[in-house]
C-alpha cells in the first residue's frame, strides 16, 4: 500500500486509466460508490422513508464521504499536474460533493438557521452522477460536440424564445380576459407556448374558448413544422461535427485507437 | 451630437449596421431596451404584482417609449430611402409598439369604454421581440426559408386539416353520444385530433369508452406515421433550401463573407 | 347552358380539370361549397348554437345538397367512362354525403327510432373534406405513397401492437393490484402504453407507485429509442418512394409537366 | 395423421416454415389462436365483464392450452435438434404460457394464498404475442438490429440517466421546499424529468412556482435539442446496420432471396 503511494505514475494509472485490471477494478468501485451515493441521496429526500433508515443512511454517507475524500486526495496527489487536475470539472464536482458533510461539523452552520441552505447544498452530491460521463467515450464526445455547437444552440434558443413570446402574447390576448381562464398573465402564457411547441403538453394550462382552441390548434400544426426545422438543423450539425471528430477516436496515421483527451497519438506520436 | 445628426451616412451606419464599435454598442443598447420592455409588459400583466410596482413600471414605460420614439425617428431620418424604411416590417412593429402610450393621452380613448381594447393594443409592444431576429444571421435565413416554402407549408397545413377533420368526426361519431363525454361537438373533436396527432396530448379531452380508446390508440399509431412523413418532407425541403442559399453567406466568386440582405458582393461586386 | 350540356367534353373539362378559367372558377366554387358544408356540420353538432341558427342551417343544407347533387349528376353525365367515374372514391363519398338528406324524407326513417343512426349517417357529409385532396398535387402523391407502403405500415403497426401489449401487460402486473390504481385492466394498460410510447401523454392514466414510475421511466426512454427507429424507417421509405415517383410529375422523355393521374404524357405520348 | 407423425421432416416443415400451403395454414391457425388467447386474457382482467363470460372464457382457455400444448410437443418432437429447439426463446415463452393452467390443478397452489402470484403468472400467456414477431421478416431484423446496437442503447441510456438525474435534482432544489409542491422527493423529480424530456408530458407533476416554470421552460427547449441528438445518433446507426444486413435478405452472389436466419444461401451455398 505504502509502496503504491510512492509509485505515483502507477497510482495515477490506476485512478485515471482503465487499461490495467487494477484500473478497471478501481473504475467499477467508483461507479458502485457513485450509485450507492445517489441512492442514499434519493432515500434521504423522502421524509417518510428517511426516518426509518436514518442510522444506516448516516453510516453509508460517512463511509462514502470517507471513500471519496481518499479518492479525491489520491487523484490530485498522483497527478503529474496537480494544479490543473484540481481545477478540472470532475475534481470540482467531487470537492463540492464531499464538502457538505464536513461543513455540517462546523457548529454555527448546523444551526436551524442554515438548515435549509445546507440541505440544498448537500444535494450537490447528486452531481457526482456527471462523473459517469468519463466512463463512456461517446459521452465525452457528446459533451464536446455540445460545447462546440454552443453558438448554434444559443441562436436556436433565441429563435424559440422569440417564437414562444409572440405565440404566448397572442394567446394571452385571446384567452386572457375570459372568465376562469388559466392564461392569467403573459409569463404563464409563454410557459404554455413552450409546453405546447415542444409537444410536452402537460395540460395544466389549456385553452377553453372556441377562439383559443382554434388558435392553439393552428399554433400546434404550424409550430410543429417551424420548430422541427431548427431542431433538425441543430441536430444535423451536431451529428456532423461528431462524425468529423471521429467517434472511433482513431489515429489518422497508424489507425490505432487513441485516448479521447489525447493531443498526440500514443502509438505513433502523430498530432491529433 | 448635432454633428452626428448632420452626418446621415454615419448615423445610418451606427443604427443599421454592427460593424463599428459604435454600431455594436447601439445594437446592445437596443437589445437591453427590448428586454426591459418585455419584462415591463410581463409584470404589468400580473395584477397582483403590478399594483406594487405601479410607479416604477409607469416610469420605465415612459422612458422606454421615449427611447424607442427617438430611435424610430433617427432610423427613418438617417435612412437613404426613408419611405422604404418606414414601410419595412421592423419599423411598422416599432410604430405599433410606441403608439399605445401616445394614444392613451387622447382623453376619449382612455375612458373605461375603450380600456380593454387599449390594454390588448398595448400588448403589441411585446412584438418588439421580433426585432431580435435582425440580430441573428441564421434567424434572417430561417425567416426567408420559411417565406420560400410558404406554399409547401400551406399544402401540408391543408393535408393536416383534412386528416384531423376526418379523425375528429370519426371520434365524435363514436364518443359523441356517450354519457359524460368530453367530445361535445365536432369542433372540440377536431381540436382533440390536432392535440393528439401533434403528440402534444394535453389530456383535457380524452376518450372514456372502450371503443373510443381502441380507436384513438389506432389513430395515435397510424397518425404518428402518417403525420411524420409530411413533417419530414417539409423540414427536409426547408433544410435543403437553407443549404442552397448558403448559411455562411459567402460570395461564390471571392469566397468572402457577404451581407445577408445584399444583392451584390461588397468585396468583388459579384451578383449574389 | 343547354349548349354546354350537349358539349360533354367541354363540360368534363370544366368539372374535372383546372386548366381553363372556367375550370378554375368551378374548382373554387366547389371548395367554397365544401367549406360551408363543413361549417354547417360543425355548428349543427353544437346543441346550444344549433337551436338559434336552425332556420339558416336548414336552408344552407338544402341549397348545398342541391348544388352537390347537380355537380354529382353532371360529373357522371359528362365523364367519358360514367361507370368507372361513379365507382371512383370521390364520387362514392359524394353520393354518401348527399344521401342522408334525401333519406330523411322517407317517413319511416325520420321516426325517432332511427334518429340516432341518421344523425351519425349525416356526419358522413364531413368526409367531403377528402375531396380537397384532389386540389393538391402533393396530396394525391401522399395518398399514393401511403397506398404503396401499406405493407410496411402494416408490419410497423404489428410491431407496435406487440410492443405495447408486452409493456401494457408488465405495467398491469406492477400497478394493477394496487389500491386506487388507474390500470384497471389490460386493455386500459395497453391504451396507456400507446399513449406513452407515441409521446402523446394525456395523463388520464399515470403510474402512482414507486415501482410503476420507475418502470414507466425506463419504458419511456427505451421506447423512445425503439419506436423512433421503425417510425424513421417507414418515413424514410415513404419519402424515398415519393421522390422516385417524382413530386414534379414530369415526363421522363420530354421533361414537361404531366397530369398526375395520366398514364401517358400529354405532350409526347410517352408511357409514364 | 399417424403417417404425418412418422414423417418428422414434413411435420417440421409444416410447423417451422410457411413455404407450403399446409405450413401457411398452420401459421394462420397459430396466429388466430394467439389472438383469441390475447382477447381471453384481456377480458379476464376486467372483473365486471369476466363474471358474465366466466364459462366461455374457461372453456376457451382449456381449448387453447390444449392446442398450444400439442403444438409445443409437436414442434420439439419434429425438430432435428430437439434440445436446441426447447431452449429457443419462443419455446420457452410457450412453455411459460401453458404452464399456469397446469399449475392451477395442483391443490396447494390453487389456494387463496398463492392466488395473486398465480394471477400474475397467468398473465405470461400474453407474452405469446412475441411469437408474432416470427411471422414478419422485418420484425426479426428489427430484433437483431436492436440486439446488435445494445451497447449503443446502453450508452444512450446512461447519458439520459445522467441528464435526468441532474435536471430532476435541480428542479427538486427549486420546487421541493415549496408549499403544495408535487416534487415531493428526488425520485419523483427525476420521474418528472424523464416525462418532460421524452415530451410525453403527462401533467401529473407540474411546476407551480414562477422560478420552477421558468426553469422547466428552459429545460424543455434545451433538453429537446440535447436529447434529440443522441436519439438521432442511435436511430441513424440502427438504420445503417439494418441496411448493411440487407432488408431484402438477398444472397450477395446469386442475388436470390435467402432465409433470414440462414447462414448459407440455399440457392448457391454462398456463406452469408
Amino acid at each position: 500500500m505504502i509502496a503504491l503511494l510512492k509509485d505515483k505514475p502507477r497510482l495515477h494509472n490506476i485512478i485515471a486509466d482503465s487499461d490495467t485490471p487494477e484500473g478497471k477494478a478501481f473504475d467499477i468501485a467508483v461507479m458502485i460508490a457513485i450509485t450507492i451515493s445517489l441512492l442514499v441521496a434519493f432515500v434521504e429526500s423522502m421524509p417518510a422513508v428517511e426516518g426509518r433508515f436514518k442510522f444506516i443512511l448516516t453510516v453509508l454517507e460517512y463511509v462514502l464521504t470517507f471513500f471519496f475524500t481518499i479518492e479525491y486526495a489520491l487523484r490530485i496527489y498522483s497527478s503529474p499536474e496537480p494544479k490543473k487536475e484540481a481545477l478540472s470539472l470532475f475534481c470540482i464536482i467531487d470537492l463540492m460533493a464531499i464538502m457538505p458533510l464536513y461543513l455540517s461539523f462546523i457548529p454555527c452552520l448546523s444551526s436551524t438557521r442554515y438548515f435549509f441552505i445546507l440541505r440544498v447544498f448537500r444535494l450537490i452530491r447528486i452531481f457526482r452522477v456527471l462523473r459517469l460521463f468519463s466512463f463512456i467515450n461517446e459521452g465525452y464526445l457528446l459533451l464536446q460536440s455540445i460545447k462546440m455547437s454552443i453558438r448554434k444552440i444559443a441562436v436556436y434558443f433565441l429563435f424559440v424564445i422569440i417564437l414562444v413570446t409572440i405565440l404566448g402574447t397572442i394567446m394571452f390576448m385571446v384567452e386572457g380576459g375570459q372568465e376562469g381562464t388559466q392564461f392569467t398573465d403573459i409569463g404563464t402564457s409563454i410557459y404554455w407556448a413552450i409546453v405546447t411547441l415542444t409537444t410536452v403538453g402537460y395540460g395544466d394550462i389549456t385553452p377553453v374558448t372556441m377562439v383559443g382552441r382554434f388558435l392553439s390548434g393552428i399554433i400546434m400544426i404550424l409550430g410543429y413544422t417551424i420548430i422541427a426545422v431548427p431542431t433538425g438543423i441543430v441536430s444535423a450539425t451536431m451529428i456532423d461535427e461528431t462524425k468529423k471528430k471521429g467517434v472511433g477516436g482513431r489515429c489518422p496515421r497508424c489507425r490505432q485507437k487513441t485516448d479521447l483527451k489525447a493531443n498526440y497519438c500514443k502509438h505513433c506520436g502523430e498530432k491529433l
